[in-house]
């Protein structure tokens, strides 16, 4: 598959080496190309640019670019950013396309811990979807940390990836992707609206990350005897 | 040790029995034991009083009462009324004592799913400490149904109970309870303000309750190879 992934952070750069790796044609997308590969860190070192030479079978544009050459979209950037990304990524290019959001709206204006900008009565992924009523929005992946997301099985153990999304067909698109990375336990949480629930997790991890001392765990959904998970409940 | 269970309701019973069985000396605080005797559910049966029957080991008193005589306290009612309940127990009944507090900050006047009325910047568990300030309050137990709280072993698998607090004591001492449930994961997120997060988890687990169909399900934290826990991240 043809996938755009959109922002050139740890996040965007974990999913388009692991997309890229099981087999699919990845494309960043940035605001600014030149920009973002004379990006350095505070010591002077080159960040994208040096990540981009190790993964040179990833292709870098703006996106706009990225977006309208793809067939699937991730919105990998930061939730205070998203829907500013996807109107930068056109919405001609996200029509009739999965649109996965990975993101949280984590609101950083009041210090550390963050809170959440928008939460209980709507949810980022609700947003991002009536900005862009033609894509198929499934929210996912947003509940663990950026190696986690690819590489689940390095917790030696099985944890849950939540899907949450209006349309049956991409979430089962999305399913495939998640299988691919080593996720074996996908809970569809149901409709997109069910989003509220995982982006309201956030505040919890983030506990849980200075608690543990680490970004290396997950969430595992352990169900009691003879529970079946319905198979879609939205 | 004497146990106070302020609450009535299915919460506080499964407690309550549990806390009986394991052997405390357990006391349930009600506004009006007369009124909660005389209980009938829809279909005219007795509510409480048929519980109260199967239980003569536990007594039913004022929240005054109860908490009065009790060496710890638990407040097992809804989230909606827990400073009500709290303030009728009396604060000099609370203070100095370990005050468990298991409720959910649950907003249901806007309908089904249940929003949260305080969140993100606050929690009900600061709320209460801040009413009571003497009071040692540990807030635990809040992110599974009362069934998995006193019998977590019925999944048949480890699970995880997270524990907030500002008195390392107290915790301690709920810590010990805990694992006379059966709770062999008992995960201390720190300061009371942590409760923050594990109040923010109610609207995943109610999306989770849905899309599973039953409660009988507990989170479980999964930690990487060569994680160690901080012994208090407060």
């Amino acid at each position: 598959m043809k996938i755009a992934v959109l922002g050139t952070g740890p996040v965007g750069q974990n999913l388009a080496s692991r997309l890229a790796e099981v087999g699919h044609v990845v494309t960043m997308g940035t605001r600014d190309p030149d920009a973002t590969m004379a990006r350095t860190d505070d010591d002077g070192s080159a960040t994208y640019a040096a990540w981009q030479k190790e993964h040179p079978d990833v292709r870098l544009e703006t996106f706009d670019e990225a977006a309208r050459q793809a067939d699937l979209v991730v919105n990998a950037s930061g939730g205070d950013v998203a829907l500013a990304v996807l109107d930068q990524a056109g919405g001609a290019n996200l029509a009739g396309k999965v649109l996965v959001d990975v993101s949280n709206p984590l609101d950083h204006s009041q210090g550390f811990p963050p809170g959440l900008f928008v939460k209980d009565t709507d949810s980022l992924a609700e947003q991002i979807q009536r900005a862009h009523p033609d894509a198929r929005v499934v929210k996912t992946l947003n509940t663990m940390n950026n190696d986690v997301m690819v590489r689940p099985e390095a917790l030696g153990a099985s944890t849950t990836v939540f899907l949450s999304g209006d349309d049956v067909e991409a979430k089962a698109i999305v399913t495939g992707l998640l299988e691919s990375f080593g996720h074996d336990d996908v809970l569809d949480l149901g409709e997109l609206s069910t989003a509220r629930g995982a982006e309201m997790f956030l505040p919890l991890w983030i506990r849980l990350r200075l608690a543990l001392g680490t970004n290396a765990f997950n969430i595992k959904v352990v169900r009691g005897p003879g529970t079946v998970d319905r198979a879609d409940a939205g």
